[in-house]
């Protein structure tokens, strides 16, 4: 069930396959390094994977410029002080309005690890489907415009139908 | 092994049916709606769901009004503190003492999506089990008659017996 | 696929026991004393468990005296502002600058809950095995010499085999 590396022909043996399921519900930049590190991890070594962005997690989906933004007051606060892309995720512990954030930032590049953004990057590359939660854009007022490299805008049903076939679900 | 549920027709093809079990670790307003949100999309697509309310989790589980209360000096100090109910729970990010969280349920509304406790009672009425953690009652000294539409008060080793059988296990 | 539950003989029917994959990326006291909990409950129940230990989680498994540090200026920050040990870590919540950990730690031992270290002590003696990510301790600049009780250093691939074959996935 396991034995297939096959990237390219991903239609051909996806029943084969082993599926990976992560919900990305946090918009923290260390939780999300876990969640891309796996799910990169994962689609090397040949399995499927499906990352599924809800509520912050819709943050690092952000465009960082040429925005169209929301409307009413809420949804402009909301764009106001949401963080727009996976350059500007706070850290979940030792945040310290920021200066945690980069320091940590700092220290992965001196370890030559690469940045969130790279391992975006490289998830796109290798295949893993990008889904965003169409009720969280909705509660936010997140425009589908405002988002870059999503694959599949839809909701939790999708989510589920997906998970239900996956050897590791997570939600992070 | 999990054939006696029977609310319903539950009985019938449980053997069948791909479960899920969720662990609510959690006591935030979004993490617990997320949550309600997959418990309650996999149980209207069929499958059978249980949630494991630990920590945190149990302060949603709680009764608004008429509380017995707690003994010691620290279990009088959980509960003067923890939030008691879907309605009280802080959010995970920008709580800004309650304001953040109110402002959030605020925009659902506005948005058309029920409140928590909307999707906690379509949760029981579409049968999703939800069970109490004994030893975080027990620590928080939550008596039995605090919580509110609870099926089954157990500890971890029934939630492992559940959640070994399932498809999705997701700890929130 | 699930009908073992032989403790004793570990090694026999590998192939045959369910097992149980639990990436600890918190370093939270509440949500360790969570994952240990249900590492425990699973091993003792005869299934095969492995922690995999990432990011915040790192510090639990550091020894309190005798270590040896880092060299650089932000590795010596990390050595200096995160926990060392299972007695030093924050509560997700309430913590207080460490009074609200410190009166969950006494709350527990009133109610005849052994405390984080011992449960991490019973998860080696029932075999649970322990991962430490070895990318995380370069980024945080914790040598090996640092940690104590790690069955293996690895990375995320080998933690996505032992996940692709397990019953129950989970990250807290």
């Amino acid at each position: 069930m396991a034995e297939s590396d096959s990237r390219d022909s991903k239609t051909a043996d996806a029943e084969s396959r082993d599926k990976v399921s992560i919900i990305v519900f946090s918009g923290d930049m260390d939780k999300a390094f876990a969640a891309f590190n796996i799910a990169t991890g994962a689609a090397a070594s040949g399995m499927e994977v499906t990352m599924f962005f809800t509520f912050w997690g819709i943050n690092m989906l952000k465009k960082t410029t040429g925005r169209r933004g929301a409307s009413s007051f809420l949804g402009k606060m909301f764009d106001l002080l949401l963080p727009k892309g996976p350059a500007k995720l706070p850290i979940s512990k030792m945040n310290m309005g920021g200066v945690g954030a980069a320091l940590m930032r700092r220290q992965m590049a001196a370890k030559k690890v690469q940045p969130l953004s790279g391992f975006m990057e490289l998830a796109r590359e290798l295949g893993v489907k990008i889904v965003a939660c169409s009720m969280s854009m909705d509660v936010m007022e997140v425009p589908k415009e405002d988002l870059v490299g999503v694959d599949e805008f839809a909701g939790v049903a999708a989510f589920l139908k997906e998970a239900a076939e996956s050897k590791i679900t997570l939600f992070v």
